[in-house]
């Protein structure tokens, strides 16, 4: 099960859609589990794709995950909400999360909803991306359990707590982009070790505070660097901030291990969505961000670059070829499929082509 | 005049007060600018605080910002509001716009303040810090011509547009953190050139896309280099929306450089100011924040580094010691005080303590 495999959208959409179900969820919840992941397997996002259903799968039937859950609204104000999980799978909560801010910004111009009692919610940028498709940009952000250093630290000090936003354009796609205030996120790290690659050295520091290129070291014996020092660093405790200090949500060493860990315990993440209505504050910035992103296409480049690309533009052009072609698995993907497979008793063969794994 | 100096903070804002009062500011124009720049000199962030006041100067005296602007709301929702800065200083216009986004938190919980025809207005972290100090979260960000590469550029695509953010805490002073998007902000290239010091290669690259640590080709001959590569860049088109794309104001070479180029003509720059209401979506959050920064102080540091800092931390024990002490300007501050004393007939002796100068 080690062979990488092509998988039409659908089937892969499928396949989470009936493992959800499986472990509880109502169809609805598992459709949007389902399209979060999908989606974000078509943008070549794979360490946050499908690859993680069996982790939210083993926490949904150990109870750390209520397949029951309801997210709702905690308090509001015009142009805020707080938003509860209920322990809810992360997509579902954040979905809803960010239909609030998007539907809060539509009366105000602008809608913040933080949110507690969630858990993983896999890439910041598909909720960015939610606001996007509608005309809006939106932000996207959330905590996690400590996994990266501080300048001078020799343990974590905070999440890699992700960062992203999506803006839309006119005759181009969103600008989209996803990052982990980490120097790489952590699911590279894992992503290495399963591959048995070595890692750049930049990339973590030992128990010593010391640079290691060995992936296996984490996370037990290692934490990731900021991006760029203090500034990825500061972005993290903005995160904190407006995710975790905001919201009601447990923060830093208060939050559980999502993956591992005590799987019938509730994590406690928070996390947060910002929309701004453009069709209020600035109609014509489709047309604006479409002058930009032209702009940096016809700007000069270094030998070795034909064209310059704005944030998004290799996701969407995986994604297009993906709704063309299905989407192409690597190994650790389709292994990890396998194990999903094998927790509900599902057939992976029902859903990939013929040959495929 | 290149000696170092030590000035009480009260003197160099009568100063900075009288200067701009002499190039036709109203005194309350004046005093809100000397405010900004003596705070951000209190902070030590030299490059951005009474430095650049001779460039201001000139510019109101020439036209190209305009001593008797009155920055005003042009359009505005419950949440929002775009401000046209009439070319005004843009200390003036920003200080206005960020009071306006508090004004409108307070009424929906968040508020945005886009602006457009502002200039380069000093420091971002001073408005995010107008917010802190009234107890909500701030975020102040600005664009900015063209001085920073793009992953793959040989040239420069997106301003170093500064982004800064401040947190109300309780015990603690606002965590506070205000960037460029650059590896480092133009002003420390600047100040590298100006004491004859070279800089590390990873700053700038040339004009064939290679490192090199020669400040002295800044800006004509290289570029600064974007923080962490595609997440500066990324983050560069983020503010470059807010602040530019959202607002109407100028983006990328529309506009004008502000300390040379024309100063006949407006600079045209945009800036974004976001405000959120702690007090009424989480009341609790100055309390949160105080264990977040104990907890940071609590961590376990590397080799060399006694305790791990927040944000913000190292300027607020500067202000502190300013406050006590005054503030000791390094040579080219001075320097560029007395080319304000030039330009403006005044006569930095009877500003500064017998001796200092």
């Amino acid at each position: 099960m080690t062979t990488p495999g092509t998988i039409p959208i659908s089937q892969l959409r499928a396949f989470c859609q009936d493992a959800f179900e499986w472990a509880g969820l109502s169809a609805a919840d598992a459709a949007t589990g389902a399209e979060v992941l999908t989606t974000t397997d078509a943008w070549g996002t794979f360490t946050h794709g499908s690859k993680v259903l069996r982790g939210y799968l083993r926490r949904l039937k150990a109870g750390g995950l209520n397949p029951a859950g309801q997210p709702g609204i905690v308090s509001e104000g015009p142009a805020w909400a707080i938003v509860d999980g209920d322990s809810s799978l992360g997509m579902v909560t954040s979905v809803f999360a960010m239909s609030t801010a998007i539907a809060k910004a539509r009366q105000t111009g602008v809608g913040y909803a933080g949110v507690r009692n969630s858990c993983h919610f896999g890439a910041a940028g598909y909720y960015a991306w939610l606001a996007a498709r509608q005309g809006l940009i939106g932000l996207a952000m959330a905590n996690d359990i400590p996994s990266v250093a501080a300048p001078g630290s020799r343990s974590a000090v905070t999440g890699s707590n992700p960062f992203a936003y999506a803006v839309p354009a006119a005759r181009h796609r969103p600008l989209m982009l996803d990052m982990s205030i980490a120097t790489v996120a952590g699911g590279k790290v894992y992503a290495a070790r399963e591959r048995g690659e070595p890692i750049p050295a930049t990339w973590l520091i030992d128990e010593d505070g010391l640079p290691t290129d060995d992936p296996a070291s984490y996370p037990e014996h290692s934490v990731l660097t900021p991006a760029a020092a203090h500034k990825g660093y500061g972005l993290a405790l903005l995160v904190e901030t407006l995710a975790g200090c905001l919201t009601g949500a447990a923060i830093t060493w208060q939050i559980k291990a999502w993956m591992g860990g005590d799987l019938t315990q509730p994590t406690g993440h928070g996390a947060a969505f910002l929309a701004l209505d453009c069709a209020a504050i600035g109609p014509d910035l489709p047309q604006r961000v479409d002058e930009l992103i032209d702009e940096v296409h016809a700007a000069p480049t270094a030998p070795g670059t034909e064209v310059l690309v704005v944030p998004g533009e290799f996701e969407w052009r995986r994604f297009a070829a993906a709704q063309d072609n299905g989407i192409t698995l690597p190994g650790d993907v389709l292994a990890s499929l396998q194990e999903s497979a094998e927790i509900t008793g599902l057939d992976l063969r029902d859903y990939l082509p013929t040959g495929a794994a």
